[in-house]
């Protein structure tokens, strides 16, 4: 087995360990309830009643019934099922999309896929802090417009957007208003009654539940059209045997985050102000995002000179895992398509590095990673044939 | 939590208890190595290790290479990435597809979604004993066909198809062939490349593994179009954070599957041969699909003037978890499509009942399993007004 050497994960955003007491929730429905929901014998009726016990908690945290929430995959297929649910099914109404420039892959893919089938799609801009400007989104608006999908957080920059002004200017004009909330939910208080929420995404591997496991709320008056066929699970809107452990999971993960936001929150704010604080000391550093409106455990800085992957690098050999945007890019090399669209210059968005926090996040292990960030700028910076101090 | 009386399984058609061997080998990688497979850092090299290290013993198993092989949330998505993948990838190709009518609603209902999209579908019928006839595949064939999918084994009634004379039918013409084999694999020895298999669909959570994990197999020369899009995971065909401990899982099941395969084979055909000879003595009773070209642990059974459900519930009473037919379906209360496309008459249809042995299977469950038919075939004859003997 691999060695086990004490390290330090500062990447909550890219994904978060699970709690051992979701394991442990998860654990007998691997073995002894282990049934397929559809069956109709006893085995089948105790993994369906999990299922819908779980269907309740995820409906609960945000303010949801049990009968809107369907399980997914994860955040990407929640997000694959949102637009192009609604894109289909209301192709006859209109076929314009209306989303931010800074929205994760799952969301500008899903638009560009569409763009190949007749959808004209609007990628609004955002400012340098990386807000989505709500007058803008009304101005965009048309008669053909059938969705509006902005996420809550950025998983980059960390940047909150104004959701509950965006929903109600789409409720205005009773368009569908899509969030990716994969950032957010579980971490920020969610209510898609007041927020005019009609479809959100939410993953569980983001908040210390299993990977393989999201969900998708599709509010009551909503219509979709499913991107897997077959035998017709979650109301047909989601065919697939359903993973019974990872629900379960997902359930007790929401159960833990739902006592845990406001401690959890004020924690985490206050230790990514001190990395902030200490980060901010280094010469032409900068904070991405928004100094304020910002998710409680991201940080996301920029240093000139500097090439995020060898400062990763220096990081991850002082046994700090951080990231130098999303995971998802991690292996692309490509400069972040958000801090491009935040006009942060090449130069610096080169040098990003991103840090998220999480619950087992300590005072002891912000400070180290402060000198570690310092020590390999500077190092970095003095290897350079370019930099000039 | 629940009563846990001793109780006989034998829907193992509609999902496996994930062997204690593979939940020990997911573990570590919920809480300690938990990263995310994208993430440049130490637990993102982990997570990635491992999640190649299972995509290995997948390819193995069915005589492929790693790179062939694409994780998805299992068989459905293995098979609706496979069909619409190919049907989209090739449509300036042709837009004719050949299946058969007794395929899986994944499969089927996939096929459906593209007549609505401008394809043509053959269902090929099949003859009383559930056979696909390898000549009527050949005359199906036009020069707009693109692909031809036919499962390797029925989920019902347990016949296997001659797939290897369909794929080298398919590859005469140049045809990609794509069969669904998540009742075969691990079950029944497979070899996509003598098979000339094009697209494989498999599932974890068949063969004990755990649920919300599966592959599809796409042979290199194989292109697809993707059905998820975002961050462009699994070289773009399948956007979405890997679920590494179901991938590990999935891996782990695999392993002891190659082992146990023959041995599985043999005790299990062995046992349902005595139920099948213990159960068609009671009268007006059929067995459905074929005698001998059949998976080793189906039998499905057809009782004239019963009903299926009733006789469903009797055996859960008796502490026996069997089923109708598909478990998918099982909530639907409609007559199976797979016994209909037989030619079972109606009478024979809505009587019927699937028993599919697992490795935990005894003799003595067997015994205790026939008695138990044979008293609630009675029981309920007894009570049915129609009903003369």
């Amino acid at each position: 087995m691999k060695k086990t050497a004490k390290r330090i994960y500062l990447d909550h955003a890219a994904t978060t360990p699970v709690d051992p007491a979701v394991v442990d929730a998860m654990l007998p429905y691997f073995t002894t309830y282990f049934g397929n929901a559809s069956s109709l014998h006893s085995f089948g009726v105790e993994a369906h009643e999990a299922m819908e016990a779980a269907r309740e908690k995820v409906a609960l945290l945000i303010g949801a019934t049990a009968d809107e929430i369907v399980f997914t995959s994860g955040g990407t297929e929640s997000d694959n099922l949102a637009i192009r649910g609604v894109a289909w099914k209301q192709r006859a109404k209109g076929r314009h999309i209306i989303t931010s420039s800074i929205e994760h892959p799952a969301v500008l893919e899903t638009c560009r896929s569409l763009e190949t089938c007749g959808f004209r799609v609007t990628y609004l801009p955002v400012d340098g802090f990386g807000v989505v400007d709500v007058e803008r989104v009304r101005k965009a608006i048309t008669k053909d417009t059938v969705l509006i999908s902005v996420m809550h957080a950025n998983n980059e920059v960390g940047t909150m957007q104004k959701i509950g002004e965006i929903g109600e200017a789409a409720a205005k004009q009773g368009i569908v208003f899509h969030t990716d909330a994969v950032q957010t939910v579980g971490k920020i208080p969610i209510d898609v009654e007041k927020m005019n929420i009609g479809l959100l995404s939410l993953s569980s591997h983001k908040i210390y539940g299993p990977k393989g496991v999201g969900a998708l709320y599709i509010r009551e008056d909503v219509e979709v059209e499913p991107i897997l066929y077959g035998g017709g699970h979650e109301k047909g809107l989601r065919s697939s045997t359903e993973n019974i452990p990872g629900i379960v999971g997902l359930g007790a993960a929401v159960d833990i985050a739902k006592e845990r936001i406001s401690a959890d929150m004020k924690e985490q704010a206050m230790l990514r102000d001190r990395l902030i604080k200490g980060v901010l000391e280094i010469e032409r550093s900068r904070l991405n995002g928004h100094p304020v409106q910002r998710l409680p455990n991201n940080a996301n800085f920029g240093f000139e000179g500097i090439d995020g992957e060898a400062l990763l690098l220096h990081l991850d050999q002082a046994g700090i895992a951080a990231s130098t945007g999303s995971a998802c890019s991690s292996r692309k090399h490509s400069t972040s398509h958000v801090l491009k669209a935040l006009g942060v210059p090449d130069a610096l968005a080169r040098g990003s590095l991103r840090i998220t926090l999480g619950r087992s996040t300590t005072a002891e292990e912000i400070e180290y990673t402060v000198s570690a960030i310092h020590e390999g700028v500077n190092r970095l910076r003095r290897m350079s044939p370019t930099w000039h101090s």
